[in-house]
């Protein structure tokens, strides 16, 4: 073969997605493996993830590869390490050498980085940023991530840490409680747990008695979405609640680095109009007057499924 | 002269400053002229500019330079143009043609931007931020204005507007109006404006009856400083209050692009730990513990009558 190829590592806290990528964004060859391994196991997870990137090439006949890119919770670009990943047992409390190990075992070289940089990342190389040097992605899944872009690069910051804007402060007064352990996160309400969580919470107050969701046990921002769908105002207003929030969140991010985009990805992005309208409303509404209406926000182009293995590769081009 | 020389030139509302910088910083010849002309006279401005950079360097022998630099109010870095500055009688509502009109009468490469982005660059080039990377400078002073650096380069973001911290939502629950029309913003408190502001409204609460201030027709920024000095309780509330907000402020920023530090410079920052106190704390109080502790506020390095020529003259090396 005289393509060029990489490949995309994506660790998630079940599974870790791995395919072989190209340059115009095909996938000729992808898998899934577990990504539960105990506490002194990470070294055979990382066997693992090298035996699997062996045989993925070998069944398509492939006998180079120019790069490794991986995406992991709390990947750390200049280190190349995971730094303490709660959720990953093998690098909980603990800092796991992806980099040099995968590298000397396969001897191609990696870049680590966390998945919403790299969902940035492929984003700008196949998908909706293609083209653009200055944009920011957000990636509402169960938490809130950010993948910054700024004259063609991604921001690490002095210590690799750069972009957790799920932790920017949206909500000063009486703010809810985030997984962080601070008041009034982004991430608190612009998550599929906060999403969740707001119409829990509207429920009780016993507004909206009437809605299709106060027959559900354990609410998910599916079911908002799915409730909204059907007209649902309870469904409705949470996502009008959420986009405001986010909105106004944006308003500060474009104050701070101008992009010509801002990039939703995950879960919540498929709410379309529902999230979309009002969130470019609360943006347009709390934006210094030389912005307003110039910055758009737009969903990601990239399919699900393949976006985080893309997103990985296109670190390693 | 064998030496290398580049011209900085700092316009302002009142008075344009206007000095000759060498590599290290030093400024052999400078001097201040009028900013004021009328509606239909930014040429006459220009060319006022013009003949005292000429003027300039036939004092010292000089016959050439490298670049010439200009921080002005809304000076973009890609235009190279003055875009509406209000207080400008001669660029309100208009754009005036600075890097063009100057590069054609002295056959000089010109580069412009604004004052807080110009004051980043000087910090960098000879200041406290020599070395450094990732930074934000923030200057305060009668408003409140950003200079970012990522990776060692300002941030100019997609349209050469980014880095408008001043007005970024510091307080979303009642918060103040701010000058450019918005609620709350970091500007409508932590400006010289926001301070002297602050110092009246709690005296016409009432609950200050004995304070040094009371006496006093039109509060100062200034003012309160000197009462803090002397252990005034309502000024020494002040900048516990704007400090808190400042530092709430900069948790957010570093979430965004994890700098090394952060350079206060400007009237405010002469306040010393009756800011850079109550600042580091909520700072602290609000960042993900990654961070805690580990990003500096520090004042500027530079002689507040240097910096604004050594700023711009630093954009032109």
């Amino acid at each position: 073969m005289d393509k060029e190829y990489v490949v995309g590592v994506d660790v998630g806290g079940q599974t870790t997605k791995i395919g072989i990528v190209d340059r115009r964004g095909e996938i000729p060859a992808q898998t899934v493996i577990s990504s539960k391994f105990g506490p002194d196991e990470g070294e055979k997870f990382m066997d693992s993830v090298c035996d699997t990137i062996k045989s993925l090439a070998a069944n398509i006949g492939l006998d180079q590869i120019q790069g490794i890119g991986i995406g992991a919770p709390n990947g750390n670009y200049y280190t190349g390490m995971i730094e303490d990943a709660p959720n990953l047992p093998w690098a909980n409390g603990k800092r796991v050498f992806l980099k040099q190990y995968i590298e000397s075992k396969l001897n191609i070289p990696v870049t680590v980085t966390n998945d919403a940089n790299a969902a940035a990342v492929g984003e700008m190389t196949y998908g909706a940023a293609r083209g653009m040097k200055d944009f920011i992605m957000l990636t509402l899944g169960t938490g809130v991530g950010s993948g910054i872009v700024i004259n063609g690069a991604l921001v690490y910051g002095h210590d690799g840490f750069a972009g957790e804007l799920g932790h920017t402060r949206a909500v000063r007064h009486n703010g809810r409680r985030c997984g962080c352990g601070h008041d009034g996160c982004l991430e608190a309400y612009a998550s599929a747990i906060g999403v969740a969580k707001t119409a829990r919470e509207w429920l009780e107050s016993g507004k909206y008695a009437d809605s299709s969701l106060a027959s559900i046990e354990e609410i998910t921002s599916k079911d908002v979405y799915e409730a909204a769908v059907k007209g649902d105002q309870l469904a409705i207003d949470v996502f009008n609640y959420t986009g405001k929030i986010l909105g106004e969140s944006c308003a500060n991010f474009v104050a701070f680095s101008a992009p010509e985009a801002i990039v939703l990805f995950g879960g919540l992005a498929r709410a379309g109009e529902f999230i979309f309208k009002p969130m470019r409303e609360a943006m347009n509404a709390n934006l210094l007057s030389i912005w307003k209406d110039k910055i758009s926000i737009i969903p990601s182009a990239l399919k699900e499924s393949d976006a985080a293995i893309l997103g990985a590769g296109a670190l390693a081009w």
